[in-house]
């Protein structure tokens, strides 16, 4: 799963039906150096689906294809981005 | 979901017999710096089934990998990216 | 799905017995400002299996990943990357 | 597989029902130059299910997408990198 | 499919019970000015099952993701980088 901090929301205008009433989330994935770090270079942001309600700033373990639906089996969501856990810690050896 | 920006749209010769008659964005991922701003840097374009009708400029929300073929299931076509919502806002923190 | 450029053709000496009597091409994915262009820098190729009749320098869409195997279905190939379509006209805004 | 070394561990906070009592580690993707020296650079890491209990500085073998969560089949968990193996020696011609 | 030249091979000290007793391959992604040329730039290797002999220096097609463990079905197995092909010719136009 991709480490990623979470840097703001999005909000849908037309979408597939199957994706009412979901939170979506933008994040983007760290790297090494960024773990534990404030300094955040500028990366490819993903929209997330997130049903565990991470805030600005948390950092989150996210699953992507077809894992990222499997919480919804057996519906079919055309989801590839799933938040799976927010960060307690990371430590890092 | 991939974040991206509709740059274009592309016409197909010959295809997949199950494509038919689909609507094919052309668009690139945006970077998180490129979110709200009119600045570009090029980088690889993808080819996109759309059925909400993104017009030029559009930032789009896409699924990729199985999860984008997931909206014609139990129906089988070799489609790899699909424009799952149209964004409306970009909240970034 | 990728858009590329056929590059090249690659014969197999050994191979899985589900791939035999298949037409393989090499190709290369296009960067936004290489699609009307004939500068092309190198970059990744790949080995895509081609039912279209895809000629040198033709620009082509490419599913990959499960989807790419979705038009043998039921039968089970390892192929990842597939010509879903030959493009006619990509038009960039 | 991608080659991978451990350098961390997280735990989490709030997280899928499905993902209790899993042992979580954080490892970065090797360059072929890495592989047998001490030099690493920074990089995406990334956070994986470990069953077989490997320790830090340990060289993986990582297993991405849907084949991630074979292991676990029937069962559907949102695991996308799973350790399917702890590398003994890494032989380079 | 990528196309990769193999480099070495790995012995596994722990692993997934249903990956004993295979053939395990090194390899790297070329870029399409590697082809048919000696230089190699360092890039990030992978572990590859290979059940068709493939010998150092060797150039293969490999498959990924879900269509690397389609030749074990119904067997479920942790595979996501397969050698569908050695390759005898890669002719660049």
């Amino acid at each position: 799963m991709k480490i990623a901090e979470v840097i703001g929301k999005v909000t849908l205008s037309r979408k597939h039906p199957s994706l009412d009433g979901a939170r979506w989330l933008v994040a983007i994935p760290l790297k090494s150096d960024e773990l534990n770090s404030k300094k955040k270079k500028k990366t490819e942001p993903f929209v997330i689906y997130d049903e565990l309600g991470a805030s600005p700033g948390c950092q989150i373990a996210v699953s992507e294809g077809a894992e990222a639906a499997a919480p919804f089996h057996p519906d079919v969501k055309p989801i590839d981005a799933y938040v799976s856990a927010i960060l307690d810690q990371v430590e890092v050896y």
